[in-house]
């Protein structure tokens, strides 16, 4: 049983939907088909979610709604049309958009997500019926329907615990199943979205649920590459990753998937596969929990600019009983996130995100390092980027850290800093952003290219 | 201006203070002689502090205590025979130490202490004589009349910031100036000791209130070797050492001189050199607070095992704002000081010494940790070594990670945990403590023999 989710590029036009269509019927395990809101047809088209936006923006300003709503609807009809469904479907999707602009403005928290959740929501309807009318045995079901019921946190929703026991009834029947992705209901039947993730979370909630073999997340690429294509000149894609490797990466700037919207997949064990519909022969790239085979001990080489490290050093630091900590509340008293902490003796730095302060952020947590935690030296060094290289199976490979080091070193990139844990998911540089492009070209042909030849 | 300070071993007989005595005539600028109590003269011998507990062991229980103080005088009677000192010395010194049995032993909280100090106060009394008997203008000054006004800390002394004016005032005059290490007054007059250190400590404070040019430390190796002789063969002595430098080393298992004894020195900018009293030529060690050469990137190894390390994952624990500092305050309870917090992205290590921790306190911690931080695994780790990379110059030297990663993983140790930290005074490897001696042997290898080829 595969629980299977269709992103808007891949559900952009009938064209899309036909490899869709193709996509579900060639694989029979293929049930629950989650779906997103129909993306961009060309770079300068107009995104469904989008043209919702407008259109609750004019309905809530008291403005003529009519224009917008015929967008929308002319969007769906094309589909139809071009997919030549049944009329009785376009009057279905028509009649949801129009009855939008008939709810209450006031005292109603969920108006903008009951707007948003309608791209995906008609976009169900519509896949299901053209399902049904090619040879798929399909049925529409609404998210209340298949028991997502979520917390009443408008364009925040978190699924309820509860809401699992009935999303597992789901895997009754032989039906495929089209649900629309990006929304729950509350427990008072209010449309609540997602936040971050959208369909992608819809998607994982009913993989956990129906405990699916399989969760397959159908994009426009053919995985998961092992570094960044603007930087590396067509990098492979990772057959394999697993959970913790893709949350390193998504870390130091990945962003395939979110990965709060791996949560209930990962807490479900569920593995993942990312694909590409224009490609669906592409192996695309497997999210596990454990790796099945031991040929990469690195997966992926991933670099994000934009942190900072702020550097103190104060003799006999190491003696000081409760330092960190105060450390740490000073931090925190300010409202600043800290990301890691590597300590020397008597030197210890932390390294956050420059975004986390401003000049008088930075001037008051010196004032504070130097005569509250009477250091003897501090300062803040900026344009740092922190490179990960990922792998669990690093671990069982002897020489990944001499690689990596021997690499930087020979192109004359200096390490800032160096952090390798104890669970070796991953190693971390820190280095010169100016040097960063240079310090990723240099780790990926070690790491990558020499293999190939 | 010249500070010197000499050991027990240098001070244990009269073919030792011969030595001591050349030393100080050779150079005018050895104004300042800070002296330790006689130690052993063969391995078999008693070191006068050791009889003078004894001593006190004796008197305060009410023993018969004439033969403690036989034994004690007649050892100070050896070297005045030898060395040809008139006897009025050793009149002196042999009422001082009776003098001790006359003190009262109730309410007295100093009595401890004032019988250890009379070890290194009489030595200073005889050294003094011996030097102005040989043609050296010297003077025997207690810490009194030194100005070295300490605490009332029983054994923990630690020196008054004001005291340093006074002994400032030493400065003028042309005599040589012995002084009794290990022990200064209170403003109550009462002997009071320094804790660790002992008289390394009188040698630091009295170089950084007379201004030294050079503080001299005397003892019976020729200055600091650059990685433990126990493990690796012959190491060659370090000529130059940072302050920063030794601290690095002094915690990972050298010990030539406690560092606290430094910290006077440190905060007067005084350079100190470790040098040989039975090799004097050689130009032993120096401590300053900044490299003179760039020659050595690398300027020693050093190695110490018991060290354990706590290791946890927990999905999403980099968005998890208050994590670290939650942890440290779970350590903090159960009054566990911790020394490094390598992290991932969803892991983070504690490394810690194996003596902060009882197989209860282990089971309290993994107990916490599941149910108050409600990681996703957490486990913990015997048996592990720390093997610090000191050198302040590695950062302009592009590759010293490289060639020490590469070092371990030709020799196939496994790099438990690795943090090279901003400051780059040092580079910490962790490892599992059975790899130690190799790990140390290779990097010696890779540092330092290669250079002498």
């Amino acid at each position: 049983m595969k629980v299977i989710k269709f992103g808007g590029s891949s559900l952009a036009s009938a064209n899309q939907l036909e490899k869709v269509l193709n996509i579900v019927k060639s694989d029979p395990d293929r049930r629950f088909v989650v779906v997103s809101a129909p993306g961009k047809r060309s770079a300068d088209d107009t995104k469904v979610t989008d043209a919702l936006i407008k259109y609750y923006r004019d309905y809530v300003a008291g403005n003529d709604v009519t224009k917008r709503q015929d967008w929308i609807i002319n969007r769906y009809a094309a589909m139809v049309e071009e997919l030549g469904l049944r009329p009785a479907i376009l009057e279905k999707i028509s009649k949801s958009i129009k009855k939008l602009a008939t709810l209450p403005i006031e005292e109603n928290d969920f108006l903008y997500d009951t707007f948003l959740a309608a791209g995906e929501n008609n976009n169900a309807k519509l896949i299901a019926a053209y399902f049904s009318q090619n040879g798929v045995e399909a049925r529409y079901v609404h998210p209340r329907e298949a028991g997502i019921v979520v917390t009443s946190e408008p364009g925040n929703a978190r699924i309820l615990p509860s809401s699992y026991d009935k999303i597992e009834e789901l895997a009754d029947g032989d039906e495929v199943l089209v649900i629309p992705g990006f929304f729950g209901v509350t427990k008072d039947d209010q449309i609540c979205t997602f936040s971050r993730g959208g369909s992608d979370v819809t998607g994982s909630i009913i993989a956990a649920g129906v405990k699916a073999d399989l969760y397959e997340n159908f994009t426009d690429v053919n995985g998961i590459f092992a570094a960044h294509p603007g930087v590396i000149h067509k990098p492979h894609s990772i057959p394999e990753l697993t959970y913790r490797e893709m949350r390193e990466l998504a870390y130091a700037g990945f962003s395939v998937l979110h990965d709060e919207a791996l949560i209930p997949a990962y807490r479900g064990k569920i593995p993942l596969v990312i694909k590409n519909t224009n490609n669906p022969d592409h192996p695309g790239t497997k999210i596990i929990l454990k790796h099945t085979t031991h040929a990469f001990p690195v997966v992926g080489i991933a670099a994000d600019s934009g942190f900072v490290s702020i550097n103190m050093s104060k003799y006999l630091m190491n003696r000081e009983v409760g330092f960190g900590r105060k450390l740490l509340e000073v931090l925190e008293e300010l409202n600043i996130s800290w990301e890691h902490m590597p300590t020397g003796i008597d030197d210890l730095s932390i390294v956050l995100r420059q975004r986390e302060l401003t000049p008088i952020k930075e001037q008051e947590i010196l004032r504070q390092l130097t005569q509250k935690l009477e250091v003897d030296t501090a300062d803040i060094e900026h344009d740092l980027s922190i490179i990960m290289i990922v792998g669990e199976n690093m671990k069982s490979h002897v020489g990944v850290t001499a690689t990596a080091a021997k690499a930087l070193s020979d192109n004359n990139i200096n390490i800032q800093m160096l952090s390798q844990g104890s669970s070796e998911v991953s190693i971390m540089f820190v280095i010169k952003s100016e040097q960063e492009k240079e310090a990723l070209k240099a780790l990926y042909a070690a790491f990558f290219e020499k293999k190939e030849n």
